[in-house]
């Protein structure tokens, strides 16, 4: 998170939830974020790749749940997720056309490090989340290769890198520049804090409709080019509350509340989606017997879950416009950062 | 179809309605089929296309439905179909693992043969269906290439080779060999002849539950190996009737009725699903004014079209066994054809 | 289930599981079916209910799953088991326009049971399941009243009578008599032994589909009046093993194979869904803390419980026309029962 | 809309579309809203009845859509109009012990015009929405009779009373008067002017997180009693643009949007949702033939109508609360109007 100002350094403070140390998806224990940029002229592209545990999510999965807010989209691997209610590999963002090699490269990757994978422990569910970059980036070149999968994993971390990076790189968001964004929360239940992060892919909006905590400044910032493009956003969220596949279904369709607040529209050609996980409990591959145990939060308590949500959503798109630094790709085409327009409050 | 015999050379007839003349998906004007098949020792998997219309499914987009029977499954494309109706690609079939190099080598595809796609005409959404063929074929070697989806491609045509071919080479079902069948049926609507076509990849079902028109032959076939595989099926809707977006959803759902007639029991690791398009009406990508007009069938006469449904899913997967020849592949295993063990009736 | 022949008593076995002492939803322990009917020349209809607990579902819920598998119905309270994976009233089977009468004196009944009503504790979500009984019966009369609801659930016990009784009185099953059939299945997994029962209530398909164990003997059976009716088929699955509210849902998607087997086609007008629970675990309206611990059974050992459900739905279906005697109801309508047509085997 | 000053009296206008000539769900011709409000010391409850069109739309249904937004609900008739894609009653909106009665009375109104309802004409659909308003009203009292039923329906004319009247009654928003609040939004599509409307019930929302028009007003309003009630909102939409019932469910996954930019948080015990229809086409239950012919909307330009949705519903909740006077009920409790703390913008 270098030294970029995010949103709340200029004083714009999201919610009334505290965030967690980082203020970021990886203040979820044992997620990791990792980035591969291509920035080449008319290439402005790359990977994300979201690790959600330390071990093998294969082995040992995860629960999860999905929302599609708006299904014009490409993004692999969701149906599975509705069906058991879990994860298994890591997730991966990137450009809308390279979705297939990235779900190849995945598969790839699962198979070398699981012997079991396409053998006795069956098939492997491969979670490639994609938006369109073709306004900033030559998508139609298809440059992204297993060499870009591979390395955003390997460099997966504890940091989150903002902004024109990553899958983020060629990303517009409102008409300025869009890409990566993080934010978390923390949750005192009884006598346990919760920690929730959410990490945006934000490719969305039309700048007049653009909301920053209540202020339409879109109205005020001077018009962009091409106002009719295809947008979409991909929301992903992390917890360590303890939730079963059915509640973090419920977690994922609170996404739309930020992305509502900032101006986002659900636009007939905005593929939005959201997927949650926790790890909390871990689903064995394996298990010792036909019975397991699931510690999980009673439905009672997951308003305090939802609201975590709706405030990073909300936060994460922010801070994936403020910290983007202004981009000039395809065709010589840029977008501008929100930065720009902003003062501090 | 070639000099195979097919389950109703059998003198087994499933259902009522006259079949098309081909008793094949392509009976529905305009659909073909092709495969492409690797067959080499350890390598038994290749991959099938169906295209749903002569010209372009991107310029002229079909509606489509589909309906997820079993979600544990890797077919992706399947989202944008439930939010949009419409179905803009040919449909590919092939193994687990190589979903996302057929993925990416449509949309190189389609690319190639669409300047807009990636650009003014936003992104395109390749359909890819899967089922594990793991025990007959090095899955794990992921050997297919670009190629072969282009090769299967360019192979369509009208004839439709059954049984051990394109993607079914080295599927199984109910322990003995399965593949690709397909089937037709006719039905009038008043003055006019309507035609509905399938064609299922077939890798599901114990042998114990086989059922061949109401006989549990299952029972009385010697055992097989590996009782314990994970299966899949995948079923391929294509009509003339003019239907919605909606109906065609609630013709994909019939497929379950012909899947559990032969005696599918949906087991958890059978990823199972259905896709039905219309070649009746078609929506075009850029519309002349803001309003279309379509013409569909009304919904007190849909119940043809779900016997339609039923009888041709019963009857292909029928046809997927009987027509296929044994395959001994990986690890020297072998699949043995159901047509050893039926007499004629 | 007094005297009265079930399939079972005609050599007729169906499927593989050994089924409970009762062969009736109420092997599930705690599981109750209480019956009122009411039989008077025109007037042909009754309630049926299923009460899923000995104590009150509503303090203390059962995780429960749905499934619909055509949607042309009025069943009440789906919304929010799928919402929120809880059962937390009994279940009321009866007509189709007296869902809203059914409805009401469920809630007076669980109102005038729970002081917390209304009030802190919330709403409580009454479900009421209908089939259209207007062939035998004068449905537009609407005589069901509270008092048929209170007794019907005063009535019941472990007992299940079955054929044309209760909600089941005026019912049809293609086109011969139907109404009320239950089964039940046992289960060994590890060192425990579970049970699944299922009840339905037959209003559908259409007498030359009817297959009784493979039998195409509709095609057989004489003619029978009206092949156009309006059908329906509602199917409630209880059981001890311990499903998660996902698993629950997955379990009811299985209820339309036995539905398919004896010849159901899912047609246009034929509203039918399933809904299953467990009584394995309880979900306490007011939970201790803010965690609660489930145990389940992994998804690996879930394939039984689908093949219960199977075998359940169609030897069910199939006791509902063979235990019903003939009915003479509105306008001088009659409808023969199946145990006219079949023989020993 | 009486005297009482709506939220654009105060200076504060939604959004950017022009409204119709009503700001009302009754702009869209044919539509039409009654009330029938019950206020009697501790009883504060009611009936809103909302026509669809002059005629009857069983004989000529309308097409619809749906969106749950949160499925902790009563509301009846959704399922069917997801699977068929119509809606063929008037939708009633009542208090949440009261949807049977309600259920019960229409289904007595629909029977007693259309004497082939029950019969040749097959069963009814009947829509009965519900908040829970036991905070203010007695509603384990279960007052509301037929009467109330038929006189909504029979009160429904051009001019829609807002605030505590009807169904919203009893209801409160954000811990201040809520109840019933409506909105229309005027889209111009090639020479055409298209009208939408939205009628909203609201019971949801926490003081604290209130925002009008950006402004976090909730903050600075003193705190009200019980902060923990259980809440819902009814979101019905009217529209005369062409849509299909795909389209349609689509625009009522929009009105998230608007319930979101007020403060909604879709609280877990908040039952949320949205029911759309469409004016444009209308669906014959006896076709002439086989085939119907339906103008639509091309999906490129449905993205006016999510931004009507969006706009309507934000401005409806927030007439929804100026409109209401205060109200004191059940036990003494009183909830105090918006329009308290609002000064003029």
């Amino acid at each position: 998170m270098s030294g970029a100002r995010r949103i709340r350094d200029y004083g714009i403070v999201i919610g009334s939830l505290p965030t967690g140390p980082g203020n970021a998806i990886t203040d979820v224990k044992g997620v990791r974020v990792g980035h591969s940029t291509r920035s080449e002229g008319d290439i402005q592209t790359g990977v994300t790749a979201v690790l959600p545990c330390p071990d093998s999510p294969f082995d040992h999965k995860l629960l999860a749940g999905v929302h599609v807010i708006n299904g014009f989209g490409k993004t692999t691997g969701l149906m599975q997720i509705e069906e058991l209610g879990t994860l298994e590999t890591p997730i991966l963002l990137t450009n809308t056309l390279s979705v297939g090699m990235a779900q190849d490269a995945l598969v790839r990757h699962m198979v070398a490090s699981h012997p079991g994978i396409g053998g006795r422990h069956g098939s492997v569910n491969p979670v490639v989340c994609e938006c369109n970059d073709g306004y900033l980036n030559d998508i139609r070149a298809m440059v992204l290769t297993e060499e870009d999968v591979l390395s955003a994993i390997k460099a997966a971390g504890h940091e989150v890198a903002e902004g024109a990076v990553g899958a983020g790189r060629g990303m517009n968001c409102f008409q300025l520049k869009g890409g990566i964004g993080t934010a978390s929360r923390q949750m005192t239940l009884g006598e346990t804090t919760y920690t929730l992060g959410v990490l945006v892919l934000t490719n969305f909006g039309r700048l007049e409709h653009l909301v920053v905590q209540g202020d339409p400044i879109g109205k005020r910032i001077p018009p962009q080019t091409n106002p009719l493009e295809k947008g979409s956003v991909i929301v992903l969220i992390a917890t360590d509350l303890p939730l079963s596949a059915l509640e973090l279904r419920r977690l994922a369709r609170r996404s739309s509340i930020g992305l509502s607040r900032v101006g986002g529209l659900m636009g007939n050609g905005s593929g939005e989606l959201a997927i949650a996980f926790s790890t909390a409990n871990r689903y064995p591959m394996q298990p010792d017997g036909p019975l397991i145990t699931l510690t999980t939060l009673h439905q009672h308590h997951v308003d305090l879950g939802f609201q975590a949500v709706a405030e990073c959503v909300e936060e994460a798109v922010l801070n994936s416009m403020v910290v983007a630094e202004p981009v000039t790709g395809f065709k010589g085409r840029t977008r501008r950062s929100l930065s720009c327009y902003l003062e501090d409050h």
